[in-house]
């Protein structure tokens, strides 16, 4: 590494010199370069117990300046290896979120240039370049052009602002007048999803001061799937009970095994009930930019609001989510306020700041790494890397089913898959209680041994109070290679502590 | 522009091959460069009208790929210019935001590394090196060992997480069950602040239930500070209407005048009425890395919660913002769920999963850049940016008082001057109602001309009920040349919209 990276080069420069920042700049572009190219060579999950890492940096802030040649060997050698490596291609845990080469583009310009699209004024581009993405978006999905929206963060974000946008929209005045002492609300709000939602719809709904028992859980059938009737018995026993019910989130492709709700069932109870019908779609959605892959959707286009995440399976950089929305007035009613300070003199025509839609005052400006890698890709090249990894997926359920040692636990109806390890001579016996005990506990040793080899990474859940184990692509380098790899290695792990000769 | 920059270079990969990652980045980098080394060529904002740059962007996304050479051609005639440049030396409106040098590399890193520290076990340091860097911070604001922290987005964020905590910590527990329908809330929870507290307080109140209505504004002094007495008069006054007081947020920095409540007098009326108090010190927090400047900040070490933003006057790239805490179990219990597909199974000892105290499941890893500028920087040079800072604007602050036709409204406690152009021949007639609406019209005239010079952008505020200009230093390219000319463009509009010949 050069000399020009040493600490603050020149007497007069406050921030680093333009000169020194390129050479810095470049420097760090082979770290990453390197790392995307031989990020495989690193176990997915790094071999570290809790508390290790820390320390190991400095307890005290330093006073004096240190070299960046310095601070970034300590990155090579501190930070990189321990990382859990989300670029790996052997991550299939949770749901995948790949920083695409294009997606990095983005983030460095977006670092560079210091936007904050909180006001069209404070950000001009980056104010109208979201408006386009966010509709390049609506139309990749299919959505018809009554739905306009925005970027946030995160789907816990984009479900809280469409939730706090029901309680405006139900008429109940919550964000002038708030939630308490108010007789006319009855015991309280709901908003109804089903038993397998996601946390984020009850957290939203503790953050909102609805509280817990401010979401009710709707059972779901065999499949994981919302039970319609039960939504509408549940709606009429609330409102009969004197509570206010406000929504209903359907979610197409739940966390634990991606099953999907009917969407234009709950659409007909929403819309007969005057709720508003949320849908989180957050990992799922993308795989609508298939357009003969668009069934699990149907009924979506009926929603007032639903989240799809670009940072899952659009392969864009962590935060992202899309938030799309049929009445953003209500969400404006739900968070808008313009103090004097914010107010901006020059305002000609419509101008829409995008801070009044959301909780935050400030904002990133996402919309430009999903500009460059939309562009890079092509829907087509988006398409094509969505429906590879759905065969994958379709192809790891082949092996599972055709395995009579193995058990596929849910459907898979996009790239998934949930199952566990049931031995042959365990059939019919799975529903004894010492069995379902064994089972649990010998899955959980087996995603953990299988975790430790350090070439894939899998998660778990329960599915009807059975240990499951997951497998989820996602990932952006995952191919057909590092699927069979996690078979392999959980059929040898499984023989292995079932203490029987591997192969 | 090279040919490795073609699109999808090859039939295999799925992401952009390394090798033309890495070539696309080098020239990436010699944007952002370029970009940085040329700042100040662009007027601070940019000359368009609101619905200007969509139409120049395809309202349809592309189907077939496209060559980042055509994206970043692009990003330079449609982004940048179109940017309002928060990079700018001539940046002195609100608070400013500059992203260094190596804050930007801590970003590309970042982006690269593709991290999610929503648990120790999807970041084992991401995790670990925010518990570092969050003390740090600490440590350098003079703080004791007791508060623990995070990093969040935003101070909206900080401060909605900290309000949250108080409503768990009065013991109402709405986490679990809300706000609605509970006589023993009585008719609601209140927060109290100044009325010259942020709008990020109100929609925080917004957001929890509490509504607009759940904040209690309390009076400022002539110096725009909370009023301790009126405080204490309220909180009695609303106890006695049956509401239930949970927190006080007290303000060192205003956004208006950066006016500072008293936090010691006020911590000692949260604490003799046990609620909450909660310090939002997000832009002048910084200033307490300077061990002699502490003084405005005396009694925040008695805070329960207080919010410092390093995105603003730490010189770090959007988004980050520091919460700290003494009562990290308060902010637990408001936010933590854990589903089982979210438990880990090799759970050794006590580990932070940060999800868990924040409304958001996945994050960011903000840690890294901090790391990274903190070190580049050293504690010292910090130090001695801030304080170049506060002198430039000590200096403004002179000149507006040493000439007759200007006026300042506020103290200079920090980096921000307050004040109006007030010809000498209007002295002793500003009570007036002509004569203020005259002043107010005026200096509208007076920022909107010197906005439009681009050397500078300034923008206003109110106070008293007089239109106030703002001119903040918080740049880290601001030199005394920048502040000069705001000055003389001041002068120079004045006198000519005065129809008063030039100099």
């Amino acid at each position: 590494m050069s000399t020009d990276l040493d600490p603050e080069q020149v007497s007069g420069a406050l921030d680093m010199e333009p000169e020194a920042f390129r050479a810095a700049a470049h420097a760090v572009v082979d770290v990453m370069a390197d790392y995307l190219a031989g990020v495989e060579a690193y176990p997915v999950l790094p071999p570290v117990e809790p508390g290790s890492l820390r320390p190991r940096f400095p307890a005290a802030p330093p006073d004096a300046p240190e070299a960046i040649a310095l601070i970034l060997a300590d990155y090579r050698t501190l930070v990189e290896p321990n990382a859990t490596h989300w670029q790996h291609p052997g991550f299939m845990a949770y749901f995948a979120t790949t920083a695409s080469g294009p997606g990095i583009l983005g983030e460095m310009l977006t670092a560079a240039l210091g936007q904050n699209p909180m006001l069209w004024r404070t950000s001009p581009v980056g104010t109208e370049l979201e408006g386009v993405v966010v509709d390049w978006l609506r139309q990749a999905l299919g959505l018809p052009d009554g739905f306009d929206g925005l970027l946030t963060d995160t789907a816990s974000t984009s479900t809280l602002i469409a939730l706090a946008a029901a309680r405006e929209a139900g008429g109940a005045d919550v964000a002038a007048r708030g939630l308490s002492g108010r007789g006319e609300l009855g015991p309280g709000l709901r908003v109804y999803a089903s038993a397998e939602a996601h946390s984020s719809v009850e957290r939203a709904c503790m953050t909102l001061g609805l509280g817990r028992i401010g979401l009710r859980r709707i059972p779901t059938d065999e499949q994981y799937r919302m039970q319609v009737d039960a939504l509408e018995a549940a709606i009429a026993e609330d409102r009969a009970a004197g509570l206010w019910p406000i929504a209903v989130v359907a979610t197409a492709g739940t966390t634990s095994s991606t099953s999907v709700d009917p969407v234009s069932a709950i659409a007909e109870v929403a819309e007969r009930a005057g709720l508003w019908l949320h849908v989180d779609a957050a990992y799922a959605g993308a795989v609508a930019l298939l357009p003969d892959r668009r069934g699990p959707f149907a009924g979506w286009e009926r929603a007032d609001s639903l989240v799809v995440n670009p940072h899952k399976w659009l392969y864009t950089p962590l935060d992202a989510s899309l938030l799309l929305s049929r009445r953003m007035e209500a969400i404006r009613s739900a968070f808008s306020l313009v103090p004097e300070y914010l107010r901006t003199l020059d305002r000609i025509g419509p101008v829409r700041d995008y801070n009044e839609y959301q909780p935050q005052l400030g904002r990133r400006f996402r919309a430009l790494k999903l500009w460059f890698l939309i562009r890079w890709f092509g829907l087509d090249g988006l398409r094509r890397r969505i429906s590879r990894h759905l065969e994958l997926a379709a192809g790891f359920a082949e092996m599972v089913d055709a395995d009579p040692d193995w058990e596929r636990l849910a459907p898979v109806p996009f790239s998934t898959v949930c199952f566990r390890w049931r031995p042959a001579r365990l059939a019919g016996r799975t529903d004894e209680l010492s069995v379902r005990a064994f089972l649990d506990d010998r899955n959980a040793e087996i995603i953990d041994a299988v975790n430790r080899s350090g070439d894939v990474f899998l998660s778990h859940t329960r599915l009807a109070d059975r240990f499951t184990i997951r497998l989820s692509v996602g990932n952006l380098r995952t191919e057909a290679r590092h699927v069979d790899r996690a078979w392999d290695l959980l059929r040898q792990e499984a023989r292995r502590l079932d203490g029987r000769p591997d192969g």
